[in-house]
């Protein structure tokens, strides 16, 4: 029997990687992933047997991993970012059969939270809810929920998903129901291309967010009611005195 | 001028740094941190110079990290986790005086958010909120209207400093807010030493959470209402169809 160990290879770039998802992509022999995901790593690990499958084909992804453990493999599955968060790990231990089963283990990598935050400047420094715009798998009555709850409660919020080409309009409906609560001069950020080239960092204010035309490659910051504008850097500060 | 870097480590293991935090340590010349970080890295990288502070004089540490860069130095500012998600980079650009001040830049690490989701399952695959039960810097009322709007909104929560000497009941006072809304039976988990020797992730219901005896080492993790404790892990499903 083999193991399955899903690994979240952060951002993109080598330099984002933890130490031992580098180590498990070299001692792996088969890497499974959506395949934008496998080409970001394929050129590093190049001796592997790859296994792709393309979006909206999650269930097929983890199934195809499961079976290459059960052939007996040493089996990696990536995702991007971190492999928990909106990753395939959760997936994976739902499909697993039982204890006759591969052992799985799960490697976390950077989100694009806390990757996405540091090139912003540190946005999260305090409590902070991540919320994905995605309504593709839940309602958008409960996303509009989570907002709403999120910014009555003053926590900063990263938005994930935030626009694709079949709801190109999201983010605007999103700051629609922010706006409910923040003032428009609330700072906001994004992040397009983390840890890839073209990389780029923007600070906003959130009637500037409402306009701001995103895609999938972009991480959205909304900041909480002390978040500030420090020499274009969005800070929000943790509240320690004498400072 | 020199530069300072704010470097989050991770849990505290080398295997779960970045190749990219780790490369800074390796290059800078100066380490400052809270001595219990600076002693994770210190063999790793003995020919530093080592800057440290006791707990709570954070901004201390930074005005110290802040002058060692400009004496010219290449400082790196080490933070257990991330070094945006309560840690000092948002300090280090509240102190920095302006664009005469030595260049900062940010390297993200692992929060204990996604190194301890990894170690219980896959906790947080949807929607969730990173809340802080320490009300050293935030007032009590405060933490509780987010407590109580994150588990309203059905979001999954993860608990940072849930208990400390000085504050062994807070866990149970927020487990007490948190049971107005989710039922006792909700699935919960606690990670304690994450990335440490003595690792240990244990599932339990939101009823047992509120009578464990957690630790200043422990990162606490509530399910939402689709978590599940699946043959002992905790996994939140993303929604996937065809499961």
């Amino acid at each position: 029997m083999g193991k399955l160990t899903v690994v979240g290879i952060g951002p993109g770039d080598y330099d984002n990687m933890t130490v031992r998802a580098d180590r498990v992509l070299r001692e792996c022999q088969v890497i499974v992933g959506y395949h934008v995901y496998v080409d970001l790593v394929k050129d590093r690990y190049p001796d592997k047997e790859f296994l792709t499958t393309p979006m909206t084909r999650e269930a097929d992804r983890c199934r195809m991993a499961l079976d290459a453990a059960r052939s007996g493999k040493n089996v990696a599955m990536v995702c991007s970012g971190d492999s928990g968060v909106y990753g395939m790990a959760g997936l994976v231990y739902q499909l697993r059969g039982g204890d006759a089963e591969p052992e799985i283990s799960v490697v976390p990598g950077l989100t694009a939270a806390c990757s996405g935050a540091a090139v912003l400047g540190a946005p999260l420094t305090h409590d902070f809810a991540v919320i994905s715009l995605s309504d593709r798998l839940t309602p958008w009555d409960k996303i509009e929920a989570r907002l709403e709850a999120a910014a009555r409660a003053d926590l900063s919020i990263v938005l994930y998903n935030p626009a694709s080409k079949g709801r190109p309009d999201y983010l605007r409906r999103a700051c629609g129901i922010l706006l409910r609560t923040p003032p428009e001069d609330r700072p906001c950020g994004v992040v397009r291309n983390i840890g890839r080239p073209g990389e780029q960092g923007t600070v906003m204010s959130l009637a500037e967010l409402r306009e701001f035309e995103a895609d999938m490659f972009c991480t959205v910051f909304i900041g909480n009611s002390q978040t500030a504008n420090i020499g274009g850097k969005m800070v929000t500060p943790r509240g320690y005195r004498n400072v």
